[in-house]
């Protein structure tokens, strides 16, 4: 849906790329980690999503002649634009796999590629990254909660602009089953949900008038909203009516949806209502400001109710609204990088690394990962990155690595999924995560640690340094 | 930068408007309103933003092939499919300026259209401008407390995927002054914003190396960011030795920007070693974490910051993210409508309408804004439209009408205003609107009542439907 181009960047990418491109270094190599720092909604862990949209973008990003035309108008030079306008990105991109649960402090995925072009794409990255990580994790916390029950994003309306788009995308990659975005519908082939708004009851003159008009023109998907003007009063009753009536031409009311008031106790009631009019099949629908914590008490409350359609805190990840994701860069001209901080957590880990998931002789996950050296075989502890006092013994665990080369020279080698694939290896590692780490309330801390071989660089780094 | 087609929508307005084509109302004459129900922010008003994006899009809005092929695969027939081939819309829209201050329960706009094209388009206006009335919103807030400091877009990265394209709009709408986005830059004509990022400096083994490099290659606009390192220590001795050094070249080191730590500390101490090293013209940018609260505090402290460069809590409108904008059928099928709730707040105001802002004789706003029918001329009270027994009588007041019309059986009729101008006119509403509104701890409630008229029709409709 948007031309992604080189402009898609911040401007300070552009005048560092151009004293690169001076020095002489801007096919340097170097490489950028892509972490955040803070799990979002006060969770236990995050689903990481975006991955595969980035590839694409990646695989095709180019500086158009619009975008030439402005660095020309903003003072860049000829002979650099005559650089960009060949620019391609040719790295190499390490990441965990897009559904995967990932933690803070450790690389969700590593950029390798010249100076150059890693530096140009970092805006883009974080971008895609960002907002998609933050949507699916959201959406897995309703996911959890809703069990079987079918969950459908309603939120285009409330949307960040086209944020929505890829709302709706990240969404499915969090475990929910439809969407009412038709264009991300079309586009990441999601199946579309939909029914009816109040404005097409309040249309009619009559409800009841207007529910047979809906049953004539959809008999195979007729879902009738009951609270425009009074659910219990009027909206089930002649939701009942037109049921039987589509009985009688041998079609089956498809639904009902309630979009207002307590919805624990409306649905309960239309239950009754439908069942006591032998329209048990009938399945109930409920909207109206829902999140995981509202779709928890329903459920707690045994509310009879089939399907969830959630809009605005679902597509702005709400309350958070964003995940602090950086790039940050770890290797370039030849050495280890670091950034240091007053802040000991901000303080960077330097290096090609490798990630891995601790498992035990099971193949249980013990709840925590490690951050190694890229090239480090065998290290037994691991190192709290900003506590240095602690430590621990990992020797007779497993280790799963985590970061796979899914880009090579900017072609991407990593197979393409189905979202349906990627929801389904969401699950599958949800279902591996222990209770603990999903729980809504004080969930427990998962661990990660920096191996014996990063600590002693990341240290020897630190004291250089501090001595200058 | 966003192919806006049919498709970006809900599924169920395509699922209602065939019931309209079906049903032969199709092209029937709708009104429906476009408001919002609580301020964003705990604030006392809003800024209205995103209208000439939305007149852009409306202008050209189709269905295209690929649209046509999904809702062909999802069911929908072929002369109704024939019909959205032909699709345009059509209709007039009444709106508010954008820029102009806009407050809860009042129409911000108003489409008249056939019933179908008005159904279609909701969504896509919604998402439009609600997003953009929230940010724009947003960042005047941080105009009120910056003063005449710079204040730059810097959320691109965290913002809610492409959502921070419209971002960088609606915040010039509101009062900043440039982006770093390069495409929202190039696409909007907003002057794009840009120094250098850590890992700039951390690919260099030597910071004054780097800023050295870098003053060479950006001489007219060098801005160093001074806190990879250690600020005090390193990264001010090294940009004054380069600000030096760039004065014997006759060239000027324009500024520093700090980005961590006690950014009114550090910014006093810059000042402080600038001046005494003879570069009082070196300017000082702040950023990291910004909001109109810490800009208002650092103001507070008389920190001496020339720019203020603002990221996620800009972009995303933090805390909130999200405007509650609706779009309310008034008028269909040649009758007021109205939608009933248990909750007063919820009923809508039926028919056309027209809005005015209530001043006095001095052309002062007295804090007042009336609804009143289209037609309706001459109005002596408002009434609370929630609360029935609170009216005001404003016969001796002046009343500013406010809803202009800006399309024309879907033509543009209003002339596009350049960003500069729109910002313009939101900083002269700004400056009309009394303080008691604009205070961020408990601003005043600004007064929305309904006319003699209206009042009367939406009694009389209310007691219409409780009857049946």
């Amino acid at each position: 849906m948007i031309d992604y181009t080189g402009s898609y960047t911040d401007q300070y990418q552009m005048s560092m790329a151009l004293v690169y491109f001076r020095q002489g270094t801007a096919e340097n190599k170097a490489v950028f980690d892509f972490f955040f720092r803070k799990l979002p909604f006060d969770g236990g862990y995050a689903v990481f999503a975006g991955l595969d949209d980035l590839l694409d973008i990646l695989e095709d990003l180019r500086f158009d002649d619009k975008d030439i035309n402005l660095l020309e108008k903003n003072g860049f030079p000829g002979d650099f634009l005559k650089y960009l306008k060949e620019f391609r990105f040719r790295g190499n991109v390490y990441s965990s796999r897009e559904g995967d649960i990932v933690f803070p402090a450790r690389p969700v995925l590593q950029v390798e590629a010249n100076m150059l072009e890693a530096q140009v794409i970092e805006t883009l990255l974080l971008n895609i990254l960002n907002f998609q990580t933050l949507i699916a994790t959201k959406a897995s916390r309703m996911r959890m909660v809703a069990g079987d029950r079918m969950l459908v994003d309603f939120g285009l309306r409330r949307a960040q602009g086209p944020g929505g788009y890829y709302a709706a995308r990240a969404a499915v990659v969090g475990g929910f089953d439809a969407t009412s975005n038709v264009r991300a519908g079309r586009d990441f082939d999601i199946p579309i949900s939909g029914t009816m708004a109040h404005s097409f009851i309040q249309s009619y003159d009559d409800e009841l008038e207007a529910f047979r008009d809906f049953a004539t023109a959809h008999p195979g998907n007729c879902v009738l909203l009951v609270d425009t003007y009074d659910t219990l009063e009027t909206g089930i009753p002649n939701a009942i009516t037109v049921g039987r009536e589509m009985e009688e031409r041998g079609e089956k009311l498809k639904g009902i949806r309630l979009d207002s008031g307590d919805l624990a106790y409306l649905a309960k009631e239309a239950r009754k209502q439908f069942d006591k009019a032998g329209l048990d099949y009938v399945k109930i629908a409920a909207s109206n400001q829902l999140d995981e914590h509202v779709i928890k008490s329903l459920n707690d409350q045994d509310a009879p109710v089939d399907l969830f359609g959630v809009g605005t805190s679902l597509v702005i990840g709400r309350p958070d609204a964003a995940l602090d994701g950086v790039y940050k860069l770890s290797y370039a001209n030849g050495k280890p990088r670091i950034k240091l901080s007053e802040s000991i957590s901000k303080i960077t880990l330097p290096h090609r690394k490798q990630v891995y998931r601790i498992i035990n002789d099971k193949e249980e996950w013990i709840g925590a990962d490690a951050v190694a050296l890229k090239d480090e075989k065998d290290f037994k502890n691991i190192h709290n990155p900003f506590e240095p006092d602690k430590s621990m013994n990992i020797e007779f665990f497993k280790k799963l690595p985590l970061l796979e080369k899914v880009m090579e020279e900017g072609k991407r080698t990593a197979k393409k999924l189905s979202l349906k694939d990627i929801s389904a290896y969401r699950q599958q590692r949800m279902d591996q995560l222990p209770w603990e780490y999903k729980r809504f309330i004080n969930p427990h801390i998962y661990k990660v640690g920096i191996s014996d071989g990063l600590k002693a660089e990341r240290d020897k780094l630190i004291a250089q340094y501090k001595k200058r």
